[in-house]
């Protein structure tokens, strides 16, 4: 099958790495705005083919959209506009948007919204890495909109891929990711830049970052550029959950402000409760 | 030399397995108040024999007291009190109610205060690894106070565990792990429950959970009964940076509120310099 990836980053360059060693895909073009990134994934063979957004539309059996979702809405109603037989994806993690933008166009049915929940904390193709899907999930969006084959088409990309499939609609989606990875990455922003105020000396933080501090702060290395745009896509739901997340740190505040250290324990026992589902 | 665990934990189990790999020692007893752990300790072969308190004051070249700081204390005064020849080492994660309790003990000079950076979520025997301080830091504290002769033994423990070593005095040791290390256990913990909070839906939870979540989210396992007492005896410092934490994730909140993205870029900017420090 001859896939174009659009967008060879972290996720864009990790799928073209996976659907090639998975035989899924026999050619592989590339679409990037950024000449440093096309030149990086051609000299480490993680694509083919440099090409423009209009060749991709002719030329492609299978395009995935995998930039930032600032920019998803107008290629992808582009490559609907321009299109013959290609199935279209995005991997972005915000869909009401998008959805909204493309719902009347009359390719509507080509295209497939997914969200393969994987990730690490760089970017660039260098960062891309085969096995990064590996039994990792991906969320399929709003399916009843898109034609069967496609589905099924992107189903098969999916399985060679070793990746878990589940389903919601737009709306949910974006309501789960703001509770589930959205506040994990401001969270972990917000520790870095806790740690950097109130340590002026960085080499006291380089020598006292154990294991613990190194994976809470890992996704304070994550790309403004990627991130900016889910936080104003998905602004209102994010700020759902920090409104939550500033009410429970502000409960552990209280509670040693008084010196509780009974109900201290108590929070520390519920929060042990999610070892029942991420271990 | 023979050795002595106090403690047969995560940090006094990898301590025990990681000296015996090296050849440091060629003798390791346990003391541990759960029986449970000591038949695991001694499955495991990650000690040889269990013995009781006041036999360790006696039989032992060096005893590493590895408790939860809140009977640590009392354990290290009546090793002081007992022993005849010993060294004696702690591995708690606060120093100075600690420093202060022992200052004027006769034996003091036989006592060396020590804090390995290292851990992971997991606690008891089982979690316990040998390769898990390769590489890290020790932070040896107020040496001034301890004997030469027992700071170098010390010292020849941890390069024998490979770990590199820096030297603080107890008020800045408490307060630099306090903003380094303590906090990331917090900011973990609330993470957990904002989660379990907004997410009533677990299965949603472990779909959505991709390796950004469960690395923020991983601190969260991390055991009451070690925790609450470092808090307790940390509150101080504690509550210092989780006040500027609360200040950094309530100015988030704000530049989403004005929809000001532009702020909301300069922050993840100034919080991607973390990985100066941490990469």
């Amino acid at each position: 099958m001859k896939v174009t990836v659009i967008g060879i980053g972290l996720i864009g360059g990790s799928m073209a790495r996976s659907l090639r060693i998975a035989e899924f895909a026999d050619m592989v073009y590339g679409v990037d705005s950024n000449n440093e990134h096309i030149r990086t994934a051609l000299d480490l063979g993680i694509i083919d083919q440099a090409i423009s957004l209009q060749q991709a539309a002719k030329m492609s059996d299978l395009i995935i959209v995998a930039t930032p979702v600032d920019s998803i809405i107008g290629i992808v109603s582009k490559l609907l506009d321009e299109m013959q037989d290609s199935i279209i994806i995005d991997v972005g993690s915000t869909k009401s948007a998008l959805m909204q933008a493309i719902k009347s166009h009359p390719n509507r049915g080509r295209f497939v919204a997914t969200h393969p929940m994987a990730g690490t904390e760089y970017s660039g193709p260098e960062a891309a890495i085969p096995d990064l899907f590996i039994n990792k999930c991906t969320v399929l969006v709003d399916i009843e909109d898109s034609d069967e084959d496609a589905v099924e088409a992107v189903k098969n990309m999916y399985r060679a891929m070793q990746m878990s499939m589940v389903f919601h609609d737009s709306v949910d989606h974006d309501l789960h990711t703001a509770y589930v990875s959205h506040i994990s990455h401001i969270s972990s922003f917000a520790l870095a830049l806790t740690v950097l105020e109130k340590e002026k000396n960085e080499k006291r933080i380089f020598e006292l970052a154990g294991g613990g501090f190194r994976s809470t702060v890992r996704l304070a290395n994550s790309n403004a550029d990627t991130w900016v745009p889910i936080f104003e896509q998905n602004r209102d739901h994010v700020l759902d959950v920090l409104d939550e997340h500033i009410n429970t740190i502000s409960r552990f505040r209280t509670l040693l402000i008084k010196k509780d250290f009974e109900g201290f324990r108590n929070m520390i026992l519920q929060a042990n409760q999610i070892k029942r589902i991420v271990h």
